[in-house]
């Protein structure tokens, strides 16, 4: 049997162009379920229904949206083991403590992060110029698809994740096409989301759900003008096709390509703390087989006693720590021949090298290392980002060439730099930091970049191909709403026909920037 | 004598690969002065130089560069009669009251409210997580490029324009690419800018000004890793070529590209005050010989006895008007093209149409009509921009036609529903506006679109191809500074190293938000 898709409200019989199964990562085979490809007219029915749930939801009071959100968190917790057991079998992530301690509790925290933030209104910057009646604010954009990863089931799930949960809080309708890894994962959490939405009177298409289409189709998709904005996140190559389709007509797309996340450890850091540098490292290096895109891929260290030490260190952790399984086979072959580039590139291996080594889809914890100058000679082959549990150590003979390779670097999620405590590193980070600095969007001292903290002053984001633009973060509220929106400027319009959020009377406690002043209180008391 | 580029802080002979003469519209003939255009090499000189300049200017207390911008508005208005003269012969636009009284004052007020926001340090939403230590801000993003459009040599000139103020203000350097039709006038900005820039020590780069390069290397300054951002105002062709190459590297640009800025009347409104509002489009349409982005380019009325009145009154008014005097002789053609591509997709000459008929490039005051139902049939063509004292009037025979002829709409930077104040139109609005609403920047009630206010509420943006992101205004203060900063993020950064708008001492009256309250106390006082 093939499972059925979510289109309109409705979950029926896909007009599908062929099924696809996805695999058992620990038992390196197929599950049985098949899940349909939906055809070009399939993603209309979706794209046409969206448009109507999108009129629909535009009338709805703020609180409807916050309820649904709400109520779809509950439900997930209802369901947690039967989800955390299904995302389990899917991707071979721990049911304990990873999916149902940490990232399940993460998802509804991020929902009823959303739905507080809808409710509120706040983060839709409200601006009144009472002397020019000119008013504005960020409002829904319109129906958005998301293109959820392979490696958060849950918290970056299509139709459960940070976007799905940003894009229905600004008020959008929600196309989720499912990762092609967990379609039993989605499904579930789709069953429950459409559950809640009926329950709370949301429209019919609030949510919608596809499992897979072609290439062209996606493209196609992205370009179509009843689509509003998309997140993406996964694969640079299939990501960029998107890119292009959206940008061909100036369409918002909110993209999370690749990242190497360079970590710099200065001399003096290293003296003073190598051992534990070396433990937290490999602790972030190895977590969920090393597969978060916060992942520390490139280090880099000063040539000496003190960094061969450091190294060994490592090996020897990597040596000693279980090999982890990988979430696909691809992901697996993606590893391999991410390792085999930086190779034939002139890294060499320290540890690890092989497929293999672990229950089902492995690779060997590997650590390979390269010396500056040859890092400056090819930076781009480098910067290939081996997704899974690797790194890349870079030796430079110099802070010169410290500064130089990080001046070489593309854009990144995170940037750390390491340094002691006593001063001795100052100069340098001085040097390092501001050129750090443009490469990433979250600059970190004395910490290594995985745990992306859901905070209002987070920054999932990064220069491009870490996103596709700079001023925008994919995680924390109220940030990540703004991505599905459009600044909308209300000028000389009747007061009784503004958005509530605009009206003279605030209509909560609804911060609001009046006369170049934020405040919470009405506009006749504001100016007063 | 060919004139000089301005690269690095010195205006030397260019390197120039030919040179090109600004015409005098009025005379319709060329001026003497001849201009250089830059080879690829003078570009990466400018590049370079951009860079070293951004890395001084990082550096920089924001009370510097708040004083450059004061000291070149300063120095504008003491030049005020020179600059005016040049722009008038460039441009045609009359000094008074255009340029002298409008348009100057505009530009001086621009940079002085981006001063003022350099200063005070709250455009850049600092944002504060004390339980976390995770910090934000909008910080800088590295060389902008701005290219400016003909019709505002100086509010929108592209070395004393909104896109160079916000840039400036946002703390980045800018490589100005004159705008050809007014390179004298850009010239002498661009002379009194670097004036400013030594008398107040910035950076050697930190205004730079080509006149011109080809169209290749336009493209490659565009995908140039060296440069953070574009701000782009012109032709929609020239435009997507540089969009595209930004697009390709993630680079963030900024385009308005056009905009038909669609006016509904409705039928109570018409009954209600024809003359009235035939008095204002006529004016609204007209002034400055229609070269406004916010040109008023279609009306959608509803058919009847009471539209036909308008219409004649209307083309009374064009046909009684002087004919301007256009920006150029491309301006001539271009608008002589598009009437006639829109009178061969079926619209009908009401009056005017002709090429010439004032002062050297001129075009007669025209006014075209076409049915709903003959709109509805090439939406696309029927939208072609008619840049210039012209426009299209969209006769409809319902209002549930208007609704498709609005639903067929691109995005604009402007739309406007007139309506009747006694509410027999309410019905109609509900139905128009929240169509209208996806597809504009800014509504406006009863009032027509041209005069865009500097205001903190302003959004001169909109969907594209009105501009290339709707999430961005390109006027106002401070949402204009956000387009040239990327969103940078502190996590466990020592405090003595985070920049001073995100230690807990609030450096001077900054708005941050701490722990989700939008506060001007320091962090122990306000969390206290």
């Amino acid at each position: 049997m093939t499972h059925q898709v979510l289109i309109g409200g409705n979950w029926r019989d896909s007009n599908a162009t062929g099924t696809f199964q996805a695999d058992d990562p620990r038992a390196a085979s197929a599950i049985v379920d098949e899940y349909p490809i939906s055809s070009w007219s399939e993603c209309e029915e979706a794209l046409n229904a969206a448009q109507t749930g999108f009129a629909e939801m535009r009338q709805l009071p703020v609180e409807r949206i916050a309820e649904f959100l709400e109520r779809y968190a509950d439900g997930i917790e209802s369901a947690s083991v039967e989800i955390c057991e299904m995302a389990s079998r899917e991707t071979a992530l721990p049911v304990e403590p990873r999916l149902a301690s940490g990232e399940l509790p993460r998802t509804t925290g991020q929902l009823r992060q959303a739905a507080a933030a809808a409710r509120q209104q706040s983060w839709c910057l409200p601006t009144i110029d009472t002397a020019t009646n000119i008013r504005s604010v960020y409002g829904s954009i319109g129906p958005v698809a998301v293109f959820g990863p392979n490696n958060f089931p849950l918290a970056f799930g299509s139709i459960s994740g940070g976007d799905f949960a940003a894009a229905i809080a600004a008020g959008n309708p929600v196309i989720a096409k499912a990762n092609t890894m967990h379609p039993g994962t989605t499904r579930l959490l789709a069953e429950i989301a459409q559950r809640a939405a009926v329950e709370t009177g949301m429209p019919a298409a609030t949510v919608q759900l596809i499992y897979r289409m072609s290439h062209e189709d996606g493209e196609r998709l992205a370009g179509d003008p009843r689509l509003a904005a998309i997140g993406y996140t996964g694969s640079r190559h299939a990501g960029l096709k998107l890119k292009a389709a959206a940008d061909a007509v100036g369409k918002p797309i909110y993209l999370e390509l690749s990242s190497v996340n360079p970590v710099v450890i200065l001399p003096g850091a290293l003296a003073q703390r190598a051992d534990e540098i070396a433990d937290e490292f490999t602790g972030s290096c190895l977590m969920g087989t090393g597969q978060f895109c916060t992942n520390p891929g490139i280090v880099v260290l000063n040539s000496g006693a003190d960094s061969e030490a450091f190294v060994e260190r490592v090996k020897s952790k990597f040596n000693d720590a279980p090999v982890g399984t990988l979430l696909s086979k691809s992901g697996q072959q993606g590893l391999a021949a991410a390792v085999k580039t930086l190779v034939d590139a002139g890294a060499e291996i320290v540890c690890g090298g092989e497929q293999g080594g672990g229950t089902g889809y492995s690779h060997s914890n590997t650590l390979l290392r390269v010396s500056g100058e040859a890092f400056l000679t090819a930076p781009e082959v480098f910067q290939t980002e081996a997704f899974g549990n690797c790194s890349l150590f870079v030796v430079v003979n110099s802070i010169d060439q410290a500064v130089r390779v990080v001046q070489s670097l593309e854009g990144n999620l995170t940037g750390c730099v390491y340094s002691a405590t006593d001063g001795a590193d100052d100069a340098d980070y001085d040097r390092i930091a501001p050129e750090l600095r443009q490469k990433v969007g979250r600059l970190l001292n004395d910490k290594m970049p995985t745990g992306v903290a859901v905070s209002a002053a987070m920054n999932h984001g990064g220069p491009f191909p870490a996103t596709g633009h700079p001023g925008f973060t994919a995680v924390g509220v109220p940030g990540s709403l703004l991505r599905f929106s459009m600044l909308q400027c209300y000028d000389n319009v009747r007061a009784s026909r503004l958005p509530s959020v605009l009206q003279d009377e605030n209509p909560g406690d609804v911060w609001r920037m009046v006369d170049r002043q934020w405040t919470q209180r009405s506009v006749e008391l504001a100016t007063a």
